[in-house]
């Protein structure tokens, strides 16, 4: 998994991953399929691991919403930023390999991404259920826009933002959140 | 340039530069120089065809700072979504591309990358100098967080989003401007 998040589904051949894993190029034919198998495989495997947990966590938060998307997005960065693992979520980066062509990848990689926006809609709609969004909320819109910011950290970190502004970017993000109409009570 | 934009800069081989052109490998290298060289400039190009002239309209647009910003963005997303090039932003697809490990490359990247931002920086302090904005705002996490929009479109975009959704989430994002102390004189 970590080759092909490192670097990228045109970026490694049958030969990085025989090397890699040790085995003979036929063996890994016999044993996992061809690249685009073994490829989804990872993307699956990342999901498992790391995606999952993340939207697991967003999602049995029992804290205040802006806290909660708050803590979602500070995750997505530091898994981003400075985790000593290779840069960038693996769903991000396959997403925008442009030369992706296979059908099945690409389907996949929508399912995923959409995944991860129906977490943020769903934990929305709990805080608008709870009074902390007001009734007229967008709570598709704002779920899109959650999805999306974790490519704009992602873009960002890429270009050399230091933390504290990437931290500071997630700050000004949260400032969509639209006031509820009566302010529900502090917690 | 529409070669590596479309299939970046793994999945583009010398041979498929050479079929492109309908130049032989060795007069390609003789003209035009390495892969890497070719990606450069094919970078150079885009820069100077389609970021630069978003970025020129949107430091001379006279409009107020929210419409310019909610244009740029708009912009951003019509070029993404079915303009009839290919999918998404040149620059983006490669700021994302892992295994580009070419140093001069990432670093060219960079610039792209920064070249936006200190656009949406340059628009933002011109908004607070007119009164568009309070004194407090933060006006570089702003313009990281501008900055990074086109990539929040862009990952939705590839998500599938028709163009409506991708238009609200643009909605969505602009509701971070902070209000003036004093409101400035419609216009």
């Amino acid at each position: 998994m970590e080759l092909f998040w490192d670097r990228g589904y045109d970026g490694t051949s049958m030969a990085d991953l025989a090397d890699a894993t040790g085995m003979a190029k036929p063996g890994l034919y016999a044993t996992f399929g061809d690249k685009e198998h073994i490829f989804q495989q990872a993307l699956c495997r990342y999901d498992e691991v790391m995606a999952r947990p993340m939207i697991e966590e967003l999602l049995s938060s029992s804290a205040p919403l802006r806290a909660s998307l708050r803590a979602s997005l500070s995750g997505i960065l530091h898994s981003i930023k400075g985790s000593g693992l290779p840069m960038g979520c693996f769903i991000l980066n396959s997403t925008f390999e442009c030369s992706n062509d296979e059908p099945a990848i690409k389907q996949h990689l929508v399912e995923l991404n959409l995944q991860r926006r129906n977490a943020f809609r769903q934990r929305l709609l709990r805080g608008r259920d709870e009074g902390e969004l007001p009734g007229t909320a967008d709570i598709d819109a704002l779920a899109n826009y959650f999805a999306g910011q974790s490519a704009a950290i992602g873009v960002m970190a890429r270009a050399g933002l230091p933390l504290d502004e990437l931290e500071a970017m997630v700050d000004v993000a949260l400032n969509v959140l639209p006031e509820a109409e009566t302010p529900s009570a502090p917690r």
